[in-house]
């Protein structure tokens, strides 16, 4: 069995290439200890808690690999902005990798996973946090090998609220929307980098929220609760939904779908 | 609390550079779910499981860091090849970053650690494995940052047989044991990139001990039993050790401390 991380992108800002492998993004992100776990499985196709589904990168990792069938598990809400697609893409390459014993280094499969999240529009950066863990601030662009990143050990219980989705797609394909979230990430990234700590990083992820457009009123109003209770909170990127350091009490006022989980440094466990 | 695995090293070419992140080794070496766990004290000093303890290069980090005392814990043997010393310094100074809000990335601080190990004489590899964690080739050596790696994900239970302790400082000062060791490493780091599995890792380590002229006869003797019983076993370096797949058995046969840990591809939790 193979397990990677939930990924939680805080700010981002989107960079896209005609070679996939140089499309990625800029921005912070965070792996928690909920994530997708692989196995493989006799049968043809992708069964996504016992249940068939399609995720077209996982769809492309295994023909790339030439399996047929992969099991997935997760807790996860999907499209609500944890990376279940990049995790199930990475989970199901390594879980083939390791199995078949293809001797491929967990840079190959991750650049693989990533390549296919690229084409499918469904993530630009969840991969590279996946693959390095903890709290990633990817300060180059690209798949795992032509990125760079800093990792910073933060360790903390994060409250989530899930008040539902929103598609990765439509706003990288809006070019209005993209240019502002473009702008605000690359600010807001910088401006984590001068003083990377917990407290910052709220800080310069609800400032980026704001100025990117993303923020709606619901999920605004979610924030100023959690604060008003003495807590931090930001909206996750990309999904209707709000991370927070002491929110659960302010999250019971609110309908949706509600768990807590760890910052890890862990994003890859066998 | 943050816990920084073993690192094992299977196969070694030191590199010496007159400037310590500059320094390190070429290898193969892999973290088990074994190793230190570090925690910030209110005393003065180094205590190691419960006892004070001269670390040179803990003692480096946390003078760098300002930061006076440290409370480590292992269960691991000293001076036997389990890269001890190397966790110690990486598990005190992401302590350290992390309890008193430092803001350093895993980066600086494994650097930091790296060169302190470096100037020690006590380890040239150790850092690079554990702070990436899983089976870890080094391909290029150096500090982390400096360093260039390959990380594959195997996943297996291993059984290890302490027989004693070899000095890393009386090898690495040593001319001829040295460039015998540096001739040895570098080829058969080649040999296993050509095929990374399990079973290659096994059979490059224990030819590269042979050559080395690192292995002794006891150690030859346990690996052969190891072998006479279906299983794959080489030597642990540098310590007076081995380590094996299926081992436990053949074990039994020799005095010596014998303990099971599994490779994970997480060096580093808090």
């Amino acid at each position: 069995m193979t397990f990677v991380s939930a990924s939680v992108t805080a700010i981002f800002s989107p960079f896209i290439h005609e070679r996939p492998e140089k499309s990625g993004s800029y921005g912070v992100g965070f792996t928690i200890d909920s994530g997708v776990e692989a196995r493989l499985s006799d049968g043809d196709g992708i069964l996504l808690n016992g249940k068939k589904f399609l995720i077209s990168p996982v769809e492309i990792v295994l023909e790339e690999l030439d399996e047929s069938g992969i099991t997935l598990e997760t807790d996860l809400p999907i499209s609500c902005g944890f990376g279940v697609s990049g995790a199930s893409a990475l989970a199901s390459g390594i879980e083939v990798s390791v199995r078949r014993n293809l001797g491929l280094s967990l840079m190959e499969v991750a650049d693989l996973a990533h390549k296919a999240e690229v084409l499918c529009r469904t993530g630009l950066g969840d991969v590279v946090t996946q693959f390095h863990g903890g709290v990633v601030a990817r300060i180059k662009p690209g798949s795992p090998s032509k990125s760079e990143v800093r990792r910073y050990p933060f360790s903390q219980k994060i409250d989530f609220l899930v008040l539902g989705k929103i598609s990765t797609r439509d706003v990288l394909e809006d070019e209005i929307k993209r240019e502002n979230v473009r702008k605000a990430g690359k600010k807001y990234l910088k401006e984590f980098l001068k003083s990377p700590s917990t407290d910052n990083l709220f800080r310069c992820s609800k400032l980026f929220a704001v100025e990117s457009g993303l923020m709606d009123d619901e999920i605004a109003d979610v924030i100023e609760a959690v604060e008003s209770g003495g807590g931090m909170a930001s909206m996750v990127m990309l999904g209707r939904a709000v991370f927070a350091v002491n929110g659960k009490k302010a999250f019971d006022e609110f309908k949706g779908q509600k768990f807590s989980a760890k910052i890890t440094t862990c994003g890859v466990k066998i």
